[in-house]
């Protein structure tokens, strides 16, 4: 790889649908890397992908990425800049705080781990979990939630209580210091100061799919 | 519950956006009917949801919805039709194809039966899970995807397979002859024939998390 190609790319806020793409172009050009392809252009990605091609140009400039004329992007280059970017290289320690089927579930997931994700710790008020493990993931009493984030120098909490508890946990989690909120819940998080808040709701997307099931009835 | 109130909804195609903001509404109300409340206003729920009112009248009117001069919405109602026109309460078959960490996460998350979704079957192609069962969820080899998905009458097919083999996987469900695909790969799946196509790239939200926590560094 050409080091010399490789800007640091800035961390300003970049549109969220641009950062949602990102992914499918790194998952693509990962599978080509691991093919021995060399280049690959963004008419080639375009067609594979079903993205616009101006479109991906424009996201990955983003990147501080370009491609070379009639040669295209080099797939190298691309994959590691792209990871790096992502931050999924970098390690971030999480908790899962509500170790419900949800919340066990992704404690047990270990492809977050490939995608910089570390799960350190559960916490749950069921007097039958505290002290258990899951998947070697010791699960805490949510009192003592503040302590071990501290302890274990946590930067993400991923929310995934009952909807009636799911703000209290959300201020819980702020005060113990996390710098991130991943919201599995329904219910609207108001942050507790200057914490960001991803908002993933598995269920929105059931009610998406069912509404295009219906329509397509038609 | 007044029933000459209830209207039923058309299943046209609603923009994603509000699909995606109908199920908060529903947590919201959900709890409000367990509190014993009987009216809510459109303001009482922007101000806890921290959604903008004529935003939220504007939602609840694709589903005939209207709320009542200086009373607001009847709680029960909201509760019974937001429920209906999500499909919540339909039962929806499905099969987990790719019972990796992801897919096996998923066979466990019983929450997804309380949103309409029963997982029936999973399947791999490693000999070690094929015969197995998943908390009660048989595994079967991919080899019989179709057979058994005919068999079962499924109408959705949770995709949680490598990338390598994402699009091959889609192809045999739709093959299989299911209504829907719900992508959990970071692939973008070609459709093949009319079959609705949802991504969940949960690992695509984690990328836009860690960016979000750069830029509040700075």
């Amino acid at each position: 790889m050409n080091q010399s190609e490789i800007h640091i790319p800035s961390h300003d806020m970049i549109p969220e649908p641009v950062l949602r793409r990102l992914p499918w172009y790194l998952a693509y050009v990962d599978r080509l890397h691991h093919k021995g392809i060399v280049y690959v252009s963004s008419t080639q990605i375009s067609r594979d992908l079903n993205v616009d091609s101006s479109q991906i140009a424009k996201d990955l400039s983003f990147l501080n990425i370009k491609g070379k004329t009639r040669i295209g992007y080099e797939v190298d280059t691309l994959c590691h800049v792209l990871q790096d970017f992502l931050g999924f290289k970098r390690r971030h320690n999480a908790v899962v705080l509500g170790v419900g089927s949800l919340g066990g579930a992704l404690i047990q997931d270990s492809g977050l781990a490939n995608f910089g994700l570390n799960i350190l710790a559960g916490f749950d008020v069921n007097p039958g979990l505290i002290g258990t493990t899951v998947c070697g993931v010791p699960i805490f009493d949510s009192a003592s939630l503040e302590e071990q984030c501290r302890k274990l120098r946590i930067d993400v909490g991923i929310l995934t209580l009952p909807v009636d508890s799911a703000q209290q946990g959300a201020d819980a989690l702020a005060k113990a210091g996390v710098k991130a909120i991943w919201n599995f819940t329904p219910v609207r998080i108001r942050p507790e100061g200057d914490i960001v808040i991803t908002n993933t709701s598995i269920y929105a997307h059931l009610a998406v799919m069912y509404n295009r099931m219906e329509s397509h009835k038609k």
